[in-house]
This record gives C-alpha cells, sequence and structure tokens, in this order.
C-alpha cells in the first residue's frame, strides 16, 4: 500500500515515520509512505502557499496552485486510491471507514491548516473529506497520522504478536472489557477471580458483561444501537444502578 | 502550563515537539511539553511493561506498576492536574472538554498500548479516559499528541498571526463556511462573487447560509443539535435538495 502525505509541515512526521509499527512496516516494505512538502510547489517567488481569505475574517486560507500540483504530481508518480482531505469540515472518521480505506491500493492524504484550503483545490483533486472528530487541531497533520496508523493496521503483516485487530474496541459495537495482568494482586487490588478460574466460559461471559457495562456507562450512544440480546440489554440496565464501576467516567 | 506524557515510544513524538505551534510554544517558554519513557519505571529486571493476559486472548496488557510508578514520579516533578488516559474505551474528545482541560495548570497523558493496561492502574490514578474517536489506532501516542496541540491553542500567546481560535469549527455548533483567496478565478472556478463585493452584511449572511448549508449535508447529526432560528432551519433544509454542494460529501 502506497500513502502519500501531503503537507506544510513535514518535518511532524519524522517521529512517527521511524518509530513503532509505522516505522518497522516501512523498514519490511509493506508499507510505502511518502511525506511530501507542499510548499516546493508554488509557483509564486517567495513560495508562497497562504493569503488572506476573500471576504475578511481573521487568519489565512491556504491558496488552490500549490495543493492542486502537488496532488497532481503523486498522482503521476503512482499514489493512486482517493484524495483525502483532513478537515474539521469533514465527516467524522470511523473504523469502518478505516476498514474501507485500507482496501485501496494507495491513499493521497491532504493536510490543510490555518483557516483552510480554498474551496476550489477540494472541489478539482478533493475525494473526501474526514475529521478526526469535533475539536479544532492546528493542522491535519496528526489526523493524517491517525488515519496512516489506523489503516497501516489492516495491512497484512504490520501487526506483531503483541498486537490483535480481532478483540478489539468497536469491532462488536462495543468498548472493550477491561484487562488485568499479573500480579494478582497490586498495592492491594485483586484481579477479578474469574479471569484465573481456567473457566473459558465463564470468562467470556464475564467479558462480554462488562464490555456491555462499560458502553453503557461511557458511551450510552454505542450501547443504543450495539448488536445484544434483550436479556443482556436489562442486564446491563440492572447491573448499572448497582454501585462500582469498570471504568473512568472523568 | 505543564504537560507530561508517559509513553512506551517517546521517539514518536521528536517530530511532534520540533515542528509548528507545539514547537514554537516550547521554545517561547509558553508550553513545557515532557515526554517521558515508562520503561525505566519498570522494576523488572529486563525492564518489561506488559504481560499475557489474565482469562487468555489475543495481544498483551501494560502492566500496572511501571505506570502507577511514572505517573506518581510525574506528581513528584510538578506535574498537576488530571492524569488522562487516551484509550479507546474513554468518552470521546470534543471541544468543549479541550477548552475545560486548557484551564488547568497541567495535565498528565497516559499512552496506552497492546491491548491496553491494568485496569488497576486506571483505578489508582487515572482520573479520567478520553478517546479521539470510534476508530483504532496502535496507540495512545498520536491521541496524546491531537490533545496537546488542541488544548495547546487556547494557551495565550501560542496561536500566531495566522491562527484564530474564534471563526472556527464547531465554537458555534457549526461547521464552516467554505474558504476562498486569489486569485479571483482558478483553471476556470470563480470564487463567489458576494466574497468580493465589498458588502460585509450580505458577506456575513451568506457564510452563516453556507455553514448551516455543510453542516446539513455532512453533519446531520450537528445539524440537529446547532442553535438557529426556524427561518435557517427551514431555508437550509430547502437549499439541501436543490443541485451543486460547496463540500466533498465522499
Amino acid at each position: 500500500m502506497k500513502i502519500a502525505i501531503l503537507s506544510l509541515f513535514p518535518e511532524m512526521f519524522e517521529g512517527f515515520l521511524q518509530a513503532s509499527i509505522i516505522g518497522r512496516a516501512r523498514r519490511e516494505g509493506l508499507l510505502d509512505v511518502t511525506v511530501a512538502d507542499i510548499r516546493p510547489y508554488s509557483d509564486r517567488k517567495h513560495k508562497n502557499t497562504d493569503d488572506y481569505p476573500f471576504g475578511g475574517g481573521a487568519g489565512m486560507v491556504m491558496t488552490a496552485q500549490p495543493i492542486v500540483d502537488a496532488v497532481r504530481d503523486m498522482r503521476a508518480r503512482g499514489f493512486s486510491g482517493p484524495c483525502v482531505y483532513l478537515s474539521p469540515r469533514g465527516k467524522p472518521l470511523t473504523q469502518a471507514k478505516v476498514r474501507q480505506l485500507s482496501q485501496q491500493d494507495g491513499l493521497v492524504l491532504l493536510c490543510g491548516h490555518y483557516e483552510g484550503v480554498d474551496q476550489r483545490a477540494v472541489d478539482l483533486v478533493v475525494d473526501e473529506e474526514l475529521s478526526l472528530g469535533d475539536f479544532v487541531l492546528t493542522g491535519g497533520e496528526l489526523a493524517a497520522m491517525a488515519l496512516t496508523d489506523a489503516v497501516a493496521r489492516y495491512v497484512p503483516g504490520v501487526l506483531g504478536s503483541g498486537e490483535s485487530t480481532v478483540e478489539e474496541s468497536f469491532t462488536d459495537g462495543l468498548l472493550e472489557y477491561p484487562q488485568y495482568t499479573r500480579p494478582r494482586v497490586f498495592e492491594g487490588l485483586e484481579a477479578p477471580e474469574v479471569l484465573l478460574s481456567g473457566d473459558h466460559a465463564r470468562i467470556r461471559r464475564w467479558r462480554r458483561e462488562q464490555s456491555l457495562l462499560c458502553t453503557l456507562r461511557v458511551r450510552p450512544d454505542l450501547f443504543a444501537g450495539a448488536p445484544m440480546t434483550e436479556q443482556e440489554r436489562q442486564s446491563a440496565l440492572d447491573k448499572a444502578k448497582e454501585e462500582g464501576s469498570c471504568c473512568s467516567e472523568g
């Protein structure tokens, strides 16, 4: 899979490209992630890439020309697949969208900055606008890294033995159950006895219950839409009224 | 503001800490962002920080001891404020939460990895669990960067002249209107005439209309909850039926 990332701040990607699973996947040739600087594509004398917004208002707008030329150059260099503009004006990223994008041969990710990009660049070269969520970032760089990381997890061979894509939050529409590992007692707190019982059916039941309960407490929106039996739903609602919590609710 | 970030992959933060507004804010002393490696806190001989989950299952779980000791050491080193664990099991980050956290003197951000952290570490030292959104990342590092970036924007002096916190997506519960800058015509596409009219009342009206329309098309969930007059609501619903789009809908 080939991913091109277009940014005014390519140096922001240094740690991300070297470290953790992305670094390993690149070294092993599983993933080609190329970060290209938008600035050299500017046809202005001083390589400017922004200008005042028509109609006034605070901030600067990224001009269309360097963006359009950079995307076209990436296309000429063999980066195919949808051009995704990371922007707070996009649809929020979901795991279903990540899975869909991971089936592409490539992606071209455009990172905005300042007050956004000239809408004509979006109209001409962008296929899709995605947002990380309902909060404002300085630019699209961190969103592009998050999308690259999330997509890379689906590329065969990228995940090592310490990681898994199967039993994870959101794959069944629920938050994950709490995890425990050694020691059995830590600072007076015991791991739940059921997890040490060796009774796999009981462990599975407990984890399912905990998933349902955490989801109800932290994400009632997900709970409402997640597939479950009527008995599971009622049981979670009853338990939620009792004392104690498996989750930090903030 | 002092932000401590605890991670098993501190090298991932290199580009982030140097570049863009975070780099500038740190150099100007507006923000103290310290990334600490969790591994040296491990009391095991080979500095292990993970182990197999009790009860079985794929992946590894981060052990409680190094995390708890790392957070306590950060406290001793003067990092105050809530300890936030970035995790897909948390509440989704919103701009309201960003604003609330930006009013703290400090933050301690805990980045998870693998299948999560031992729940007892969460119970002992974590005040709040936050998620970037409904997608799975390799670890909490990119989420911690996003939260740091979003919070930093509220620290006085951090934003330069090219940026603004006022006229931005989500501050009025709507997506931002499309932006245009020079040239007036780009590859045959004209900037909307109204933006060049100099008529500020008309520009304001057009932008409000566009905001409402984009929000209705891309984020009907936000549109439903945003404050607007009944006339604005009806007008956006009527316009949405017409041809043309200001937004990439993917």
